[in-house]
């Protein structure tokens, strides 16, 4: 009945030995979502996989608690990453409840204290370096490489072992795999984490098919769908402002092994979608997450996806991780008026 | 195997009829997470009931789903509250998903627009008085009992109700009722309703017993522990700075039927607390919620609680809400180095 986290529930499927801690924080068994009123809109079976009700508030956790058991387990004493967002959240939250020491470099220039707020509250050390980011993980890649510190970035190989268990999830709260499954593409490792997930789960017997992977970028960092290098990616959904993806091939595999594809999405299309979701369903989500549904949208009006189409859509991350990102998209504050009932009833019909 | 929400989940214990919609946003069962080192230091059998978990990022998705449930029902358009906080995020919210519109009234003044910023996403109209809390409150209720509105402030009974399904949770997740559950008290609803889920899920021989309940005030807001209304309570736990708690009577009679007793810890306390659980545990929660904590080691210290106690510490809302509380809390922020291997070197070892 009890969460237990996603190590302990999904062991037969993960890189788990005897020796394994088994750690967790009750982090999986996410809620999927149903939405009719915009399922009515769209005209598709849609649900939303709402991984902000993850610990830490994004689906980072799912390959963060495998990558530190695993770091445990291998005696290291600290972990360490290159990151100003949620991969630092989650680092800092499973190194403390290891008792381990983690230490986040970020790059210098304007330092958004709310987006640390959650690294240092858990207790890591933040450093920030006069350099870029490629010159931060060059430093952890150097100093993890030297000393019994373990690097948590995305190139440590159970970070997609841990996130693939939400395709699990996924599968087993709908009682089967979806027709599609679409996800915003930023580091592009979620999108191979969940065809991976989705490709074993079926393999283990547990599903009969697979779902199209369609996965959206944001169209100023959308390396992938432009199959080039964006030195300077820019969008608002900061979560996936990535110009060179490190799951680059992972994604494409996917996409192309699974018969889905790729495309990207504007800015103003994934604004839409983040307005949409809170306001027609109730659901607050990061400006990232919300690219999922910006491209159903896209792609049923191009008529891509068929009518009627049973289409789970990954949120990755809560709204509350970016609330100015809120305040920015609402039209105007407050309206103020005097303290009389008469005042508020005009404003209220 | 999917998270249904409180609603259909409980529906033989909660006011259910054959017309009440099943509203969710797969609100509830939330992680009861272990804390085997909080434990140790502490010397009780420590697990906290994580209700940031919720889909708005704190236990009041629990009593406004059954709130709005009731008010679609009878036949509703328009719901409305006075608040400035988690109360007015959970009914934009729920109003959203139901398609219904939500009406928050706030005080003039220093408006935080961080505190409002899920309430305006979720699509809710905001409007500032010019006036106070109670001035607020007042027209909510007058305007409500004219119009075809439904109040959702904590005089609508049917948010005790939803939220007692927390209590019936952590006995099914334990396996048995705690020894005791140890809760901030503000408005007091919410140790109200908890102590009416356990005695309602005893009764329905689901347990054989009842835990203690031990409630904790603020100290700058301890109307029942001073027993005196506090006109301008004072504490950094903003979620519980209440002067003139709504449920007073039942807060009292919950810890005397249950054999518990209600307290205060001061600022520092709630603060140490809310540090303790982030760095030691990796739980990050409103300050608010840290009170539960806070009252538990005070009380061990004192030797009130027998050592190996099993107690339950329920923490009310996310951290995230409440990001520049814990930027404040920690001292310092990132420490500056030059980008070479070896400045970063320095600050590690």
């Amino acid at each position: 009945m009890n969460r237990q986290g996603i190590i302990p529930t999904f062991k037969d499927f993960l890189p788990v030995t005897e020796k394994t801690p088994m750690v967790s924080l009750c982090e999986g068994n996410t809620p999927l979502i149903a939405a009719p009123r915009l399922s009515q809109q769209i005209g598709a079976e849609l649900y939303f996989k709402y991984e902000g009700l993850n610990p830490t508030g994004s689906f980072k956790d799912r390959g963060m608690v495998m990558a530190v058991a695993k770091a445990v387990e291998e005696g290291a004493q600290a972990i360490m990453c290159a990151s100003t967002g949620n991969t630092s959240a989650a680092a800092a939250a499973y190194a403390a409840r290891c008792g381990i020491k983690c230490i986040v470099i970020i790059p210098e220039g304007k330092i958004a204290l709310g987006k640390l707020a959650q690294a240092l509250i858990y207790g890591a050390k933040v450093i920030a370096i006069e350099g870029n980011f490629d010159e931060a993980l060059k430093i952890v890649r150097d100093i993890c490489a030297k000393h019994p510190i373990t690097l948590v970035n995305s190139v440590n190989p159970y970070r997609i072992e841990g996130q693939k268990t939400a395709a699990f999830e996924v599968c087993q709260q709908l009682g089967d795999a979806p027709d599609y499954l679409a996800i915003p593409v930023g580091n592009a490792g979620n999108i191979t984490a969940y065809w991976k997930g989705f490709v074993e789960w079926k393999a283990a017997g547990k599903v009969d098919k697979t779902p199209k992977m369609i996965g959206f970028e944001a169209e100023g960092a959308a390396a992938i769908v432009f199959d080039r290098v964006i030195e300077k990616p820019e969008t608002v959904a900061t979560a996936i402002r990535i110009g060179n993806p490190a799951s680059w091939q992972g994604a494409v595999a996917a996409a192309r092994d699974s018969g889905g594809f790729i495309d990207y999405v504007t800015d103003e299309e994934i604004l839409e979608a983040y307005r949409l979701l809170a306001s027609q369903e109730g659901i607050f989500c990061e400006p990232a997450s919300a690219a999922s549904l910006a491209g159903v949208i896209k792609k049923r009006k191009a008529g891509v996806l068929p009518e009627g189409a049973k289409i789970v859509c990954v949120l990755t991350g809560h709204g509350l991780k970016d609330p100015d990102n809120a305040i920015k998209t609402v039209s105007g504050g407050p309206i103020m008026v005097p303290a009389t009932e008469e005042a508020v009833l005009r404003e209220v019909f």
